[in-house]
């Protein structure tokens, strides 16, 4: 993954208690520091993750997530998570994450991680809101792949 | 995945602190189900995981983890983790893992988890040791693909 | 604590993430033990643990926990978590529990844990229902101090 | 606990995947920020947490742990984690820990974290080192209780 078409970065730090047996911080600790990074790019849209959106309409799903290690973090270890939405489909969208050394930019993970936009009665997948590909497009500028399916008629 | 492949099932139970704010297991915690049933797996095999392995000659690290959701585990369920080696190669292997209800076999979620050998001092990666590709052989038969690569000489 | 007085036993297997860079089950982890033994406490009364409850009249929250460590858990050590109620007073009620090795009954560590029962709206403190005093005499007999508070008139 | 005996300050960010299902930080993780503030005021008295401790001669375990909940920490709080030590005694001395809402000065929790100096070896307890009496000394001045047991001799 190139980290030039990462616009949105933000800074955590690796906590003691992620550091596992092997003296490092542990392999399913990553996907929370990726979610981390989709949680502020979704607050960068200026989307509010509303705990209670289980009432709501529609919800997103992960269907699939991805993880490349390239290298351990470790206790005291300055991150940053860079984040982007890679493209939208019809009812699927992308996000992509790196995880580096904030200092020396070393690599340390990507990740890339799949959702589908879901009605929340029937379960079944249905197409992302016109909205969520504007904000993205808006942030992204070309760096996104964005479909604007036609709605069926 | 077909779940006929997998010689070697865990059960375990959904915890409550497992659960997120949407109600159902939060999507890190599927990766430590696939670690217990390749931790389970490993020692099937007769391998005593070894917390002072810290210290020894090789290590084993996982390189790329994979998951497909396929539907959220809920607080009360009963799960299965099944667990497999698909293959060996000269310096890496992989496990196939897949989540299921235990009682009604509804699928979960499916894992792989590619590991690397490497040699401690140097991080690079070594050959997988043939004791290893035996120990495997014996257990899976012909579902796991092993590959026995000539020494260089 | 007197292990004789708990008639709740739960058994867990300590899971290789909960392993810490000291090579034991890290100290918030024993937390979550203890809250296993109350949520099987709690099912074995016959009550169903509501993941919607939020929406109810009335919530328990935990105001205070105590946890006196007595040796550290180990990987693969399988382990029993004794609960009982010692106490129901007018708004509140203690939960103690026994962590301890499954087969030698060596302690690892006791817990406390106060709870309080409040009013959904207000937040303020009410009187601890009398169908769950019944159901825990029931359960206790004699070994749970049991208020039996007139109500106010 | 009176916030202006306490020196030392971290800020943390409660993070998406520590809200559980009733919506609201879990209660094993406020142990959890207790340590994050531990580990820094370590960090500041100038002592480095070596991972590899473990190997040394002495080490320092968490005999009792105490918190009280006073309010639930939410989504998107930014929370500071006051820490303190309350007194070093021969073999022991106690953190205390204060939970609060940044810019509210909110009380969330607070924490009493005793811990008791170990000989490797023997498991035994060891008087605390005066190198660690001085260390903090210097950092509380008056707030802290530090006792002086002269040696055996």
């Amino acid at each position: 993954m190139d980290r030039t078409q990462f616009k949105h970065h933000i800074q955590l730090k690796v906590r003691s208690y992620e550091i596992d047996w092997q003296g490092i911080v542990h392999n399913a600790v990553y996907l929370q520091y990726f979610e981390l990074g989709r949680v502020g790019y979704i607050e960068e849209l200026g989307i509010t993750l509303d705990i209670n959106s289980i009432q709501r309409e529609h919800r997103v799903v992960l269907a699939r997530a991805e993880v490349d290690y390239r290298a351990p973090a470790r206790l005291g270890d300055v991150l940053a998570v860079l984040t982007r939405v890679s493209y939208i489909r019809n009812t699927s969208f992308a996000f992509e994450g790196i995880l580096e050394v904030q200092a020396t930019q070393k690599r340390i993970a990507e990740n890339r991680a799949i959702h589908v936009w879901l009605d929340h009665r029937s379960d079944q997948p249905v197409r992302v809101p016109d909205s969520f590909r504007k904000q993205v497009q808006r942030f992204e500028g070309d760096t996104a792949i964005i479909d604007w399916p036609a709605y069926e008629t």
